[in-house]
Parts: C-alpha cells; sequence; structure tokens
C-alpha cells in the first residue's frame, strides 16, 4: 500500500496509527501541504484527490480518500486486531466519539479554513489563535463530559483496547497542545492519550518521526 | 425507536432518511434550534447529548449521537435493504463521498458555527453568507468531479440503489437551494439528488413536511 501524508496532517495521522495497528507495512509517499504553494494542488495528486488533501491511500488499483473511509476499509479488508468492538451498540459509540473529533472539531481548524479566515474575511492571528483554540476547547468539554458520563471508556475511549475513537483522539491533541489549550479541564482526554501513546503504533504514527518531519 | 430532530438540520435530515429507507418507524421529538435560546442548550437534553446538538437516537436503553454513527448503527441492526454497496471497496467509495459532505462542507455552516462567526469574529450577514457558499462550492466542484471521474454514480452516488452518500447529499443540495448557491456547475449532483427526492424514504424526511416545520 502507499499512504500519501504529510506529518502534521492530523488526517494523515490517523491512517498512520490505523496502518501500524493492523501491522500493514506501507510506503510513505509526502505531499507537501505548504511547499510551493501546496503540492496538493499539483494536477497528478489531484487526479487522486479531487478535494486536494491529504491523506491518499492507494491498495493496488484502488484508490481511497478520507481518512475515516480508509479506516473503515482497512477493518473490513484486514479484520485482526480488530480497530471497533463487536457489539453494534459499542460500535457506535466509539464512531459518535470518532464523529464528535472529525466533524465538531477539526474541519474547522483545517488549514483551508484558517486560510480563509486570515486571507477572505481578513482576521489577524490573534482572532485565528482564538477560533482555533475555541473549537477544540468546546469539542473537548463537551467529549470530556461524555467520556466520564458513558463510562465506557478505560484506559483508553472503550476499555483498554485502541480503537477508531483513540486513533481520531490522539492527533485532535496533539494540534490542541501545538496551539497551546489548556488541557487542565479534561483529565480523561489527557490520560487517555498519555497511554495511547506509550503505544509503539501510535508512537511511530507522530508527526515528529515522519520521513518528511521538518 | 425515539428521534430527537429539528425540522431544518440536515443531520437529522439524514437520519429521517436512512430510518424510512429501514422502513423503521421512530417517534418524533422535537428541539428547537432558536427558541428560547436553543432547546437544545436545556439540561434535560444535554444529558442525552452532551454537544448539545441534534439528532439523538434512543433506542430501547441505548442514547445515540452523531447522524453518521447513528446510521451505521442502524446498518447493523437492521441490515435490510442495505444502504452500503457489499464490497469493501465500494463501501470505501460511499464512505468516501459521505466524509467528503460531513466533514469538508456541513461542519463550516453550522449554526453554532454562523454564530460565532456573527457574534464573536463580529462579521456582516454579506461575509457570512459568502462564507456559506463558499464552502458548500468548493465542496460541491471537488465532489461532482470525484463523481464523474470515478463512474460508479448511476441515477444514486452508487448506482441506482440509496446508499448513506445519498442520505448526506440530499440534506446538503437541500442547504445548498435555501442559500440561492448556484447549483448550475454540478450538473451531476444535481441529477442524483432530484432523482432521489422522487423516492418516498426521502421525500417523507423533507424538513417541510416533519411536525415541527415552520
Amino acid at each position: 500500500m502507499k499512504l500519501y501524508s504529510y506529518f502534521r496532517s492530523s488526517a494523515s495521522y490517523r491512517v498512520r496509527i490505523a496502518l501500524n495497528l493492523k501491522n500493514l507495512p506501507y510506503e510513505y509517499l509526502p505531499v507537501h501541504l505548504l511547499r510551493d504553494g501546496g503540492e496538493q494542488f499539483k494536477p497528478e495528486y489531484r487526479e487522486l484527490n479531487h478535494d486536494a488533501i491529504v491523506p491518499t491511500l492507494v491498495d493496488g488499483d484502488h484508490v481511497i480518500t478520507q481518512s475515516l473511509a480508509i479506516i473503515e476499509y482497512l477493518e473490513e479488508t484486514h479484520p485482526e486486531p480488530p480497530l471497533l468492538p463487536s457489539k453494534p451498540v459499542d460500535r457506535a459509540y466509539v464512531r459518535s466519539i470518532v464523529q464528535q473529533l472529525a466533524c465538531e472539531i477539526h474541519p474547522l481548524n483545517n488549514l483551508r479554513v484558517l486560510k480563509y479566515l486570515k486571507r477572505t474575511v481578513g482576521v489577524n492571528d490573534e482572532v485565528k489563535d482564538a477560533w482555533y483554540r475555541h473549537w477544540i476547547s468546546s469539542g473537548f468539554a463537551a467529549l470530556e463530559e461524555y467520556l466520564v458520563a458513558d463510562g465506557r471508556a478505560g484506559k483508553l475511549c472503550f476499555g483498554d483496547t485502541p480503537t477508531i475513537a483513540d486513533i481520531c483522539l490522539v492527533p485532535q491533541v496533539f494540534n490542541a497542545n501545538r496551539f497551546n489549550v489548556d488541557m487542565s479541564p479534561y483529565p480523561t482526554i489527557r490520560r487517555i492519550c498519555e497511554h495511547a501513546n506509550t503505544l509503539d503504533a501510535f508512537a511511530r504514527a507522530e508527526p515528529g518521526v515522519q520521513p518528511d518531519a521538518e
């Protein structure tokens, strides 16, 4: 398999963790999101990914875009070890956390959204950074409540075994730390993330150890 | 089953279509997102949904949040008729379209995001409406390209049978029309959506025919 990735992209980071957890080797193809106005806009890449974003997974003849579609595909084609619980109601719990992260927080802080805020809306860096932190803080506040109230969390979001929820949580916490979000109101999220990062599959996916890390 | 819904919420609209396609009857519990500062913020609702958003599905003892987690749950617990193709690679194609809509377009135009833009960033209605239309137009442009280049679309996003892709597409096109987005550059999207709306399950889920429609 080949993965088009950018070291700092959290969507790429998710797929790297999933590939590592599944013990699937892959070729790392870097796409620099800033260099030359963004390599993701080059015609040859846009043929693979019309949205001009990372990641893109190539598995033989199949080109798959969107990190969560890729991870569900890996789960279906390489079921062991599973990244979702077995009971539908528990799978729904995990997928709900995934969507809370992937729909309520992450899209608002995407590179292109920050660019639009600065260039088109015309906000300054202070307003942009406050925007960034606002969506993480409000999303994490709700997620912290959910994790505590639900009771299915253990060392990780669902018991002690890694699921797609942890795969999405860790990159989001990485971003929060990068932007100096105060994590003290979210002890459960912090604890889960610290534990996940002790696992080899998560550690090997970290932005700082990727071939294109700067 | 009980569905906490708001007639105009596109995430609720998705779940209504899915329930109709699966022929599952449900009790409709309206949550007015604007009245009294938003009924979704009331403590009794926030106990069910910590994010204070709709929809929430209650199935017996199980409370499930996030529209896509709900729909995947319905797919697993009530497999017929299926809302995903059978082959993993085709399921990935459908889920990729779903995420293109649910992550790249929809979250940017959520009520709370528009509120933050107006109240905190301080933009006027013209800038806010341009923002709204920008994310739909850029997302639809990429999706139109994807649908045409991929070749798996038929009368609907995947052949002629409704999938989660159509379930997410139709509410997004509804929003586009509501905000007068020029749909002429997206003939495939328009055609798919027009066909979907001829189907009873889609028609019965439309905002205008819900119990809380205004």
